[in-house]
């Protein structure tokens, strides 16, 4: 992962290209319960706070993950990995921007960047792989109505 | 990770070779809290799987993350990657394996498998990188003793 | 605690009397993260709403969280009590109230009530005990102009 | 509930009769991911560490609560408790003793004790209350041969 830029799936990691326009779609505080005894926030929590940016970017994009859920289908991760750039501190205000990278009717990739609010500076990386399934777990499809909102809401490179 | 190559980063992923031997060191129970509404144990919580693996990992092989911190050191995450194979249920048992793939005075790249007790079957591989720091955050390196012990931990491929 | 209806400090609680009027402090959704497979945010993740609105409470009255600790003192948890009225569920917007309901120097009771605000029902009350220690986690006490602040924010009965 | 010692539920608090003989139902280590920047185990995993007890305890005697669910039934927390006593710390193994105070068809309370292992000290107490529902959160009655098994499981005062 270290050699090669881009093994992480992040089209950009390593790349001297200027950062992607990911849209800002939410902003939380850091947690005390979100910090460990190293004084800052555990690298669990940034998973948690990409997570909170696809629920945010789905909703603005018309495709809320609870009407998806509704209709019988779930967005299992079947892969998510992050990069840490700096520490996320106690009562730290978090931008998470969220962008779609990849969108076919069985598999969707979202990319993260998370940005203190305080200097601007980026805290973070990373990006997530969904399939879709049923309910019980079964391989599916995403409906042609919502897959037409999906794939209009990719984030240009 | 079989189909697809390289793409975790995970040095010795996409292999034709077998599966890495890495040494089983940790057994643990999902808890209902580590569940989330789909049933299935929440993505963020297999992170923590590997780090208790880590923890398990570095005491037998005799250098106790408490010590490294009781010395002024950290090992801070700075990446970290999983992939999900098959959803872990509440109450399954889970058999954590973890091994040292590379290891420097100012790095370490620990990788991990976890595995359905009842079954065998394989539920999520991973990686996480640590670079070694002060408990301010700068960077710095292992002493020799403890680097010494680290090197011989490390899992052959 | 179930044949004394108000011994939870709320003291609306099985009482036909007005609701105790506790300050509006934040506003959080219920994350996919905080949900378990019973499909409702799982009882621990109320302590986490109750601490945010500590959070909030403090800062709101003039005492960030955040200044205690970089005074050296803590405001460390020895008791913790929740009573849960109605589930919140997945993207549920939680209004969270705090308020103040004994200060000393040596101790200080916050009460807490969480409302679902699309129908204003009550989901939660609860309270929590903290007791001043320095960063060894010995007893210590409120330095005065502190006290002040927490003393002049306390919510009427 | 400060002024008055039994106030917290827990049948003993406060009390000058001995402890109660709660089962020792697991031991667990704290993770490293359960700490906060206070450097202890933060407050709301005593609840996990008391629904691990639970499940352990279930599991023991005859009444494992996964089947309780497949039975279309839950056991829902509307009630929860800690007193924390003495921080808990990372690597700290810690003894969960969980016994059944009180049981109806319809609700059920839980009583903790949680100890650290290398010195034998009380670390924290606690209580959970549970009504029985179906699926849907509908209240409901455990089936006669459930009850009968629970009933049994209680622990003597």
């Amino acid at each position: 992962m270290k050699s090669s830029p881009n093994s992480d799936g992040s089209p950009n990691s390593g790349s001297p290209s200027p950062p992607p326009r990911l849209p800002l779609v939410a902003e939380e505080r850091v947690r005390y319960a979100e910090t460990d005894q190293m004084g800052v926030a555990h690298h669990r929590h940034h998973f948690v706070w990409f997570e909170v940016g696809r629920t945010e970017f789905a909703r603005r994009y018309g495709f809320p993950y609870l009407e998806i859920e509704t209709r019988g289908l779930r967005l299992v991760v079947v892969e998510a990995a992050c990069r840490y750039r700096r520490p996320l501190l106690y009562d730290d205000v978090v931008l998470i921007h969220a962008g779609l990278r990849e969108v076919s009717a069985r598999k969707i990739v979202f990319e993260y960047r998370l940005v203190k609010k305080a200097d601007g500076e980026l805290a973070a990386t990373g990006h997530t792989v969904h399939v879709v399934t049923d309910a019980r777990g079964r391989t599916s499809s995403l409906p042609e109505d919502i897959l037409r909102l999906v794939k209009s809401a990719v984030t240009p490179a």
